[in-house]
This record gives structure tokens, C-alpha cells and sequence, in this order.
């Protein structure tokens, strides 16, 4: 029972990931959308999206890194996308908040799921490519969907956003063309700047 | 680009299921637990605890179900696993809607996730009898860790409790030996009737 009284001490940390809220809404704007569902539509957007990559990955790791690349925000809280500094800032802390984390599992999962975050984090093999690409998507796509027309608060332009999301124009034709797609739509609800 | 609209138009209905509310609440009581973070939630069992399971599984395919599992709610609606009427009444239901909805995919893929869901409704393969037991071993760890203390406004019974879980004696020693743990803690709690 020794290791399924960890995993269930860890499982029930993971609580608290839907507490950890983002900048994005949910459907009718009635609160922020958290952390523990932004990981779960990632993971559906990689299981459904597979075949607009032109290389193979291994599908169960990159959905088991999308289902646990935000757990740090337990202990860090999410960062904005478009804060650089903050961003920058908060790396060293999440890196000590997965060993942390991870930590209250079984030795071998502690090293087994540090592992795969950090493969994640660095962001240079194709599974990690891929993942990285689904998690940014996924907010771009939500965005569009959530946001009410005509509220662009923080002053986002379409060049900060086309910026952030450029690596995948290495990745996939047709992932970066939908991403122009959607840069064009949110500009048209008025939820970018147009430059 | 016809696969990727689809895709699209399917993951952008996604959103809803962030908005599909269950009896579960989240830690502070500030809000009910929504399907989506619970899928995640799942999901993330599914992967730490197959260790416990006395038999081989694809966790691939254990963690797409879990993912998958509630997508139907869109359309009907959570039902209390406790309202016994309610869920023969809504079984017919998610039927249609995982076809509807799961038809907004390509034909290969609108056919694949309807096969792996309907596997896991019914419950029989070792794979989905997996998935079940974390689909309800979940509420009940997050019920001990979020119900605030000496609450169960709907009268739950341990009996009732332990034989909706039942199937996990069969299943796994050691899951069977936590849930009748986190039955005796719930009691303690004051969440459950004693008998």
C-alpha cells in the first residue's frame, strides 16, 4: 500500500490545478477557464490533430505531457503567455515545483513524469514539439471561440500573437495556415489589434 | 483542409463540456466540479495507477476513453451516478449524442471514437473495466478531499456507496482496500451515513 498511498496523496494534491485560472474564459464568459481543463482539451486536440504532423510521434507520450505540463502551477500559478519578463522569471521555480511535485510519487513515476515535463519544457524533440504546439493552439482556438466581440483589454496585437505561435509554421502547412485563419477571425471580432 | 474544419468545429464544441457541471465540488466549495477537469482528472488516475491492476491494459486507450468518456454530456447533461432512474432514462440518449457528436468528425475517426467510447459504456473489455474504476474512484477521493465536513444534504449512505463501487473488488485488492478506506474516512468526515 506504500505506493498507492503516495499516488493518492498526489492525486489529491491535483486539486488545487482547478483552482490555477488562466486569461482565457469559458463559453459565456461566466468565469476564467483553469488549468486542469486546458490540459484536457489539449490532450483531445493531440489525440485529433495527429495526422497534420509530417512526422511520427509516440501519441501516448505526448498526451501523458500535455495532461501534465501545467501541474506546476500548483505551486507557481499560471504566467501569461504575452508577459516575458514574468515568464522568464518563473522557469527556475517551476523546474523546483515538478521535482517537488513529482516527488510525492513512487521513485520510479517521481523520475518517470520529471522526465517527460522536462522534455515537454525543452520543447526539442518531435513529441515535445508536437505537445507544445497543442498547448498553445488550444488558447488561440479557445480564445476566438470565448471571447466576447470587441474586448481587447490588454491591447494584444495579431504580430504578438503570430510571433508566439511562429514555431509551428516549422512543424505543419496546414496547423499554421489554420493559425493565420484564426489571427484573421479574432482581428474580425475585434479581439486583436490588426498589426 | 476539410479533415482540419472538422477537427476544429469538434474541438471548439469541446468547450461546453467546461460548462457541464457535476455533484462534486471543488476544494473551498467556491464552485461544482465540471466534466472536463474531471476527464483530466481520470485520466491522470488511469496513468498513475496501473500498478494495481492485476492484469495487462493499453493505457493508451484506458486514458483516450477517460478523455472521452463524458464528451456526451454536451448534449445531456451530468447525471447523478446515485439517481438510479435518471441514468436508465439517459442511457438511450447518450447514444444518439456520441453519434451526433462524434459525427462532426471525419468518417475515420467519427467511427473510432465512437467504438472506443461504446467499449467503455459497456464495460466489459479489461481496458474499460479499468477506465470505469477510475471513472468512479475519482469523485469518491475528491468528495473526502473537498465535501466541507458534517455536509450530505442528500442523505448518502456507505451502503450505497460501496455497492456502487463494487466492481472494483473484482477488479483490484488494493483499489477495493481504498475505497472502503476512503468510505470509512467519509463517514468520519460526516459526508456519508454510517450504514
Amino acid at each position: 500500500m506504500d505506493n498507492l498511498n503516495k499516488q493518492v496523496a498526489f492525486i489529491s494534491e491535483l486539486e488545487k490545478l482547478k483552482l490555477v485560472y488562466r486569461q482565457n474564459m469559458v463559453l459565456g464568459g461566466v468565469r476564467q477557464e483553469n488549468s486542469a481543463e486546458h490540459s484536457w482539451h489539449a490532450a483531445m486536440m493531440a489525440l485529433l490533430l495527429q495526422e497534420h504532423i509530417p512526422f511520427k510521434v509516440d501519441i501516448s507520450k505526448v498526451v501523458t505531457m500535455l495532461l501534465i505540463h501545467d501541474i506546476v502551477e500548483i505551486e507557481t500559478g499560471d504566467t501569461w503567455v504575452f508577459d516575458t519578463k514574468a515568464r522568464k522569471e518563473v522557469e527556475e521555480k517551476e523546474d523546483l515545483a515538478a521535482d517537488k511535485l513529482f516527488g510525492m510519487l513512487p521513485k520510479s513515476q517521481h523520475l518517470e513524469y520529471l522526465k517527460i515535463w522536462r522534455e515537454f519544457e525543452e520543447g526539442m524533440t518531435p513529441d515535445a514539439r508536437f505537445a507544445k504546439a497543442m498547448d498553445v493552439l488550444n488558447p488561440l482556438l479557445g480564445h476566438i471561440v470565448t471571447a466576447p466581440s470587441r474586448t481587447n483589454p490588454m491591447n494584444i496585437k495579431s504580430s504578438q500573437v503570430r510571433e508566439k505561435k511562429s514555431f509551428i509554421k516549422d512543424l505543419s502547412p496546414s496547423l499554421w495556415e489554420l493559425v493565420e485563419e484564426l489571427i484573421v477571425q479574432g482581428v474580425e471580432k475585434g479581439v486583436f489589434l490588426e498589426n
